[in-house]
């Protein structure tokens, strides 16, 4: 029951490494919505591993099919099913873990939990399982462009220790934050940042980094009190991605450090309605919008598997030295961007729908 | 229907600050289980404003009544109904915010998203919410602790930019914490966290600040994968509690900096079992418990409602000065110590009753 | 968790028969709807016992408070706590049930399943458990009527073999059908249900019947498909009442044996709108509202717990004679009457949300 | 969201008449079962139309596929993948269908409700969409039958007015019941009522029926209080099959005209546990299963699209005279024999999971 997200816009992921495909299920999308595969297809590509020299060589189409839900080219309003076929099996790179559980890798958990495992190791924690995520995001996105005019932009914001500059959250736009394979917006730093993907890659190393994601023109009212806050969902969902450590909203634990009279997001009169002169909230009071953009940060830890040599114990308890054979990901966060993006998508889907049930 | 938690371990809060009382309905407790009010009341006494100088100096006596689902003493498996009155009413306090909303505060948002409000503002997001979680968490605690040996002690780790010294996770306990008023382990740092409280208070301003908190003696293999991983959920619930805005477990943020080959916690055989050299992963790999402790980190910012004077506006948009009437709190994190450790162990409650839907 | 019902409309009940008390949290109530303990008192009357010489002798006054998500007479938009202390509480009439288990009674499953019983036998499946409902209910039907003019009326359409006659469903009223003791409309079938009753409870035996129940004003298009049609909530609604053995929408079972070309609801166009010329739907077309009366029926058994003598066993297997002490009620079912329309309310009321989220 | 069904043994179904497929996901099924889809597809043939004479000619091959969540023919703890591609496509049927809303059938109130349709009408209304449900349910199936020896068996109890003669629930098995096309274990009337099938299709009508389903070898104590009764859950499963209209557990409907004396299943000590002398419970007390057989019963109108003219009126409510083309099933019982077994799998096999977090 743990593959199912949301209230009212519920998505249902499934799928693993090594089985037919992946893919989810969407349910609660409204009718009359143009949809095709079209729609979805670019989150996936800009996911998808081996799209350049910084990420895993893997090879992967990974088209996208919508079974259900659409016909023609509009939807249902009922469960629009999204499956992505599986092509680059090989369960021999794997055979190794069978015995040793990768340090800071989901095989030890996933043995202890279930007493099988996928002969991938850590079955539903693969990034693969992303790929159903990232086709309902797809679709999520679609139905708040066109039915409220949001939107939704994550870039990388650090890399290991080297920071972006500070990025203007009102007018950033996919389109910049593709112009390099790293996915920051601020060239210098991403000239850095590939660099040293380039180089712990070659050292069969990985780094970690931050996503930031804003999301932009929310009505001020959506959310929900105490459990359901939009913070707390926003927070799930994101600590849900695979490797991610940290979330913060707003200012976050930076603004621990503030004083209440500099925290404060003093009220202003502007465009006919009550805005902020700062953004401390980021975006959201008592787990409600109020209007301003939605920023959060995300914590990704550098992968887990490596090339390089690691003192560790197999299975039985036995010491051994661990050099992951296959081709791993140095670094994540580029292809977490459209990851992050996604999950705010059904977040913000979700409580788009959960609002009209409070309208008169 | 967002102020139901749990998916086996089900909590339902309800209650503001001005109306009959609060209180939470706790199902899925398992039966055969000794408890009384007495089993609640320690946590409820340490999360009441007034314990202190350095808190409000509203004083409310927080005495809980257990309603239901216990009979002579012993949990019956059903419904556990919890209520605390109120009593230290005083709507007067509130008058002033009925025409200006507070910087930061939810009196804007609840009146976007509802059209009505609670004369005390933000009705749910009151600070006074958090009673029912914490007397429904005193009852996940007990059962934790006799059916599994599992501890959890929370405390204040930062206040401001004042840090604690590092803590032995594995020793630390509630009577260290409570030993000063601001619940934090590390006396020298505490000595000057005080001080800054009560000067803070003095200027009529607030701080913020960081709570920490460890869970012991998990066994391996609790926690779900994908949407209610175990740091998602714990995620969810921790920025679910007013004024919080970040969350990290095990390396956090610190941890995006790190190599992987630094990161990665080598396995070591101990005691039968497999653990852990390091715990960078904060107990939790893929989602699910890995048998070390759980260990983890929420941002509080400082209080929204300050003496202060405040520029802002109405909400007709006229530009006002706002000094908040009444007492207010100006640090919230001691009071929060023992809401972090509730909502702890509604989350590792719940994770515990799906854990034997997975046994054979 | 099983004591928690509805999607956006929810409603969580606790209390046994000797604790506290009992009552219920509602979650999802709009805001700005008046709301006051007279709405809901009325409903709580009708199905406290001791009403008349029909039923149980217990005196038990039921006055509900409101405890939370109402000030100044007007919902907040947040969770409604209601409560109803006990009074009576004479668990020594049930010490004998300590023992033995009564036939057809949750005595024997409850302690099966929890190893542990209130006192009072079946905890939680007593029928002072359903006072959380009618009061909800109330609460649910006020929504309704004010946001949609629905009206939901139940009445007592069988006692035994005494059937009433055919009732014209769209002008059947409470005040019609309160106007005799068992809730029958029919005051000739009225009378002979009564005197069937007092002789059954002069022998210290029990008997069933059944209660019917139309829904009037329901727009088109309320409900959903598949899992939750409005059809198959209002039949789990139904079932989870106390005593129930079956439930009809429509012509039910009747409906079997007739045609198609004869069962199928021609549709007529009449008010601007498409209606139907015979309503063997009973509202309902593929789990959604067509715009005609809802009408349902539901079977309540005989009452298990009885004065006459049984021959049974006790835990231990040893054959007894059980005669039931205390006072008992020989036929449910006038009682039942606004609980099944508490319960249509429920499910009503949480339709009624789920629509919105269709909207436009 | 209405498109999911279970709390821990959880099934989402997807797909219209005339997209790529039907589906489902099941979530909570055990890691370490063998599965594969041998183990499913016979319960899919014997849903499928056009098996004989009797249904529907339309030839359907519905082949399964395991998508996920079973690796090397075991279960891995993961959603299980369960697809079936649609072949059968000829939308050019349904086109009248778009101005002429078919009597009784979900046409109007799709409409209705999401202003736009499939083109087969009804979309999930469709009986197609239960090949999901069959599918997750063969997988419930095996799961209760290997965990716990629980055997599901249902049968056409009565077609029109032709009943069955009573059934032995203890011994009746599937292969019994499939010796005749109609699924009746009583050879007499299975003739009769295979006449009167053949007898209605000629004349271009339909005919209703019963389906009744017993489930044996339960444990005491499964189920839940209140809401989620066993009887209650397990309503509102049967009543979410399409062309149902009513439900009875035990005695159903004819037991509200027993006194309580004849109707109470009086104790009984055999083979080292409590049973009961008469079943009128239906196994179930309290909303708990107490070990014995648990008897339902379902009824099922006749299928609202016939081929005899109907006098209705078109969506502007202009009156039309129907005739429904293409090939109808003139009567849906014996398909729906394992719609209801899959039903009932699903049902048990949550509560299964969910007794397990009551288990010491």
């Amino acid at each position: 029951m743990s593959s199912t997200f949301g209230t009212l816009l519920k998505v249902s992921t499934f799928g693993e490494s090594h089985c037919k495909g992946v893919g989810a299920v969407l349910d609660g999308c409204p009718p009359g919505m143009t949809l095709d595969e079209a729609d979805i297809q670019p989150q996936l590509d800009r996911r998808r591993p081996g799209q350049s020299r910084l990420t895993t060589d893997r090879q992967e189409a990974d088209r996208v099919t919508i079974f259900s839900g659409v016909e023609n080219g509009v939807t249902l309003g009922t469960p629009i099913g999204l499956f992505v076929p599986n092509k680059d099996q090989r369960p021999g790179d794997y055979r190794q873990m069978s015995r040793i559980p990768r340090p800071s890798h989901a095989d030890f958990t996933y043995q202890m939990k279930y007493g099988v495992r996928a002969s991938s190791g850590g079955g539903r924690s693969s990034a693969r399982e992303t790929i159903g995520r990232v086709a309902a995001g797809a679709v999520a996105e679609k139905m708040l462009k066109e039915a409220y005019g949001i939107d939704i932009v994550a870039w990388v914001s650090a890399v290991s220790d080297i920071p972006s500059a500070e990025v203007d959250v009102q007018t950033i736009t996919r389109q910049v934050i593709d112009r390099n394979l790293i996915r920051c917006p601020d060239t210098l730093a991403a000239g850095k940042m590939e660099a040293l993907v380039a180089r712990v890659k070659e050292e069969k190393d990985s780094v970690g980094g931050i996503v930031t994601c804003v999301c932009r023109n929310l009505p001020a009212g959506w959310g929900e009190p105490v459990f359901d806050k939009m913070e707390a969902k926003l927070a799930q969902a994101m600590l849900s991605i695979p490797a991610t450590k940290g979330f913060e909203i707003g200012s976050g634990f930076a603004g621990t450090r503030l004083r209440g009279s500099i925290h404060n997001d003093a009220f202003v009169a502007a465009d006919g309605r009550l805005g902020t002169t700062t953004n401390n909230s980021g975006g959201i009071q008592g787990g409600i919008s109020n209007g301003e953009p939605v920023v959060l940060r995300v914590a990704f830890k550098p992968p887990a598997t490596i090339g390089l040599a690691q003192q560790t114990v197999d299975f039985d308890g036995n010491p051994v030295t661990l050099e992951a054979k296959g081709r791993h990901d140095p670094c994540v966060v580029p292809r977490a961007v459209p990851i992050v993006e996604a999950m705010a998508a059904l977040v913000l889907g979700d409580f788009a729908l959960r609002q009209k049930t409070r309208e008169k």
